[in-house]
């Protein structure tokens, strides 16, 4: 029997990154590819230790939970996210599986089928991924190293009528980049001006690798106008405690986490409590901020260790800026590359990266790819450089000659 | 400023029932309305240890994992599920934040705005929240002590042609209902002959009271005609194990599965992998066959203390079945009474419990009830029970002579 399926999960693409995580996670593949942590930054004795703690709690912690997720979780998530320039209240906060599912519900329950988006050029697939299955489509606004170009976006405000503008404006996914203090302001009022809601999503905002001070979040930015508020800002722990809790959370606007709690509660009732209870253990009884201070030199050291690799022949076929933070290094080969031919050659030598094309909503640039630096021990770091080299060789003889 | 959200989120329903317990949990009211299990009925110790065990697996459970589920706990299900009459293998299985996420992605997965589903008369609350979202129709199929009137459900069939025919066929929620197995075998055929879907939605079948063969699961019945399969199955551990864990699974047809865990990856990447893990740990060492009989037991003399204080006046004026199994008790008041006007007097009185009247999709009987009978601790009941009774009659006292 043909089964007919609905329209959205019929044109919505399977993501090419979890495609070649599945092909690489079985091989001797040395992969750039995935999003991962490093798995030595999870403090796992300390996860232990929380967990432990959960059940001194007693039965109460293994029953039903409300909806929003554990009311004191919530309570501290509001000290925690005061220091990074969002204040808001316990109520106007929803604890979600991952950021993820912060993503999927606020379009689900913003969206009508046809509605338009605005996102930055390229941007995280997940979210091309989750506005698909809304029904909605995305537009791409014009970006550089600094953010959207303020003159475009206001464009495609006026043509779109977006209802929201998506952007990860700090260490982006793939981008790499870190959004200007002036482009974050002329988000916010332009957004504000033309009444689409702001999504701030992120995840890799408290992984940078300069100190000093932080960059503001547009959350903050948008408060300062006063009222309700217009930015939903989007957090996780999956990169500085651990995926697997899948713990992440959305704050924002009163009526838009009402809204969102309510799919959430035909979604999945709520998100697991006992690792909230425990993300809640873990976090009031040891040094977060410690442990994320030692991330943070980890995964400078490692970017640090690939982007010294990537010295001398063939890589000067390579453009890239050195990210300031998170997890990915977004590059460039020359005009006429095609990145997912030279993944083809790259496997063969045995080893992966991430081609760009499907980071774009619009027309892809074929020619970008996305390096996580991350997960690859740092020993391993320079064999998968050579046979990257290799591939990038082996791709750049196969070209005809200008 | 006046914020415009999606058609169906402003359409859609918060659910009574949550909303009774958000008012029931911070009161002395003693409450028949949730649909919570026992606390007391939780192996915490069990659970305790298994999350020990997980730690001693090293970082590499801490780290993300594959949208379709850990693959270890996967291989378990098949087995456990095979004694179910569930015959499956682990890549035609999905694992999910509970059972209500797996409804909801089989929605999203299967119908388009104004597609219609069929469902039993009354149905499961959440799932007709859960339709709502994805913008569908439900179509109530004319429903006795036995399960669904197979003439109306073929004259339905014919009618609607809905992609999907939604039921609990055992010890139902609300009405504590067990399908007969001619209409189980009437259910598959029809909907094998009309090319619908049966999603077979089964987190109570666990719980039977009574010794003795199991009822015949849909899906055994529906994969005995051969081919690829024409039933989803889906259960949970939150009523055997501990609702927290928030985990839960589809069975189902290989193109199924695969779209559900295509729109999953979209929604939340993959559910908790450490709350997998953990269970993983639990089923495999310790005796989840002998918990689960301890709890059919404790179960059933819940339901028979709530029973046998059911006797006398004013409680003639209530009429149900004996439920076999499950959590719920379902009845009726006289026609002319309206539950939700008894629940203000019952809450006056200090005692709660759930009006039918949202588990319908077509015209309510609003003179019907829901009374759960596990969590109330059986010390209460009494009080519970004696306090429902001044309400009742206070109710009739104030209704007209006939």
């Amino acid at each position: 029997m043909e089964r007919a399926f609905s329209k959205t999960i019929e044109r919505a693409q399977t993501s090419a990154v979890r495609e070649i995580l599945k092909l690489t996670q079985s091989s001797r593949v040395l992969s750039f590819a995935g999003g991962l942590p490093a798995e030595d930054s999870f403090p796992a004795e300390a996860i232990r230790a929380a967990y432990e703690r959960v059940f001194e709690r007693g039965a109460g912690a293994l029953q039903y939970g409300v909806t929003e997720g554990v009311p004191a979780l919530r309570e501290w998530l509001t000290g925690f996210l005061a220091e990074k320039g969002v204040s808001t209240s316990a109520d106007r906060l929803l604890v979600t599986t991952g950021s993820q599912q912060a993503i999927d519900l606020a379009f689900r329950v913003m969206l009508d089928p046809g509605d338009t988006v605005l996102v930055e050029r390229p941007t995280y697939l997940a979210a091309l991924q989750a506005l698909s299955l809304a029904d909605a489509r995305a537009a791409e606004v014009d970006s550089d190293d600094e953010g959207m170009l303020p003159d475009d976006l206001e464009a495609k405000l006026r043509t779109h009528r977006p209802k929201i503008v998506y952007v990860t404006p700090t260490f982006s996914n793939p981008g790499g980049k870190t959004w200007s203090a002036e482009r974050r302001r002329a988000l916010v009022e332009l957004a504000r001006a033309h009444g689409a809601l702001v999504i701030e999503d992120d995840p890799y905002g408290d992984i940078r690798f300069e100190d000093g001070k932080r960059v503001d979040a547009l959350f903050g930015l948008d408060a300062a106008h006063g009222g309700e508020g217009n930015a939903l800002y989007l957090g996780s722990f999956s990169k500085t405690v651990a995926p697997a809790l899948r713990t992440g959370f959305a704050a924002g606007p009163a009526d838009v986490i009402r809204m969102m709690a309510k799919a959430k509660q035909a979604s999945d009732l709520h998100s697991s409590a006992i690792d909230q209870w425990a993300l809640l253990e873990l976090v009031t009884r040891w040094d977060l901020q410690g442990h994320i201070d030692g991330i943070r030199r980890m995964y400078r050291e490692r970017m640090e260790g690939v982007v010294a690799g990537m010295t001398g022949e063939p890589w000067s076929l390579l453009r890239y800026n050195r990210p300031t933070g998170g997890m990915f290094l977004w590059a460039s080969l020359p005009e006429t590359y095609v990145a997912a031919d030279l993944l083809k050659l790259a496997v063969e030598e045995g080893v992966a990266f991430v081609p760009g094309e499907p980071f774009y909503a619009g027309a892809p640039a074929r020619n970008t790819l996305r390096i996580n630096f991350t997960h690859t021990p740092p020993a391993l770091v320079p064999e998968g450089l050579a046979r990257l080299a290799r591939a990038i060789e082996r791709y750049a003889a196969a070209m005809p000659a200008k």
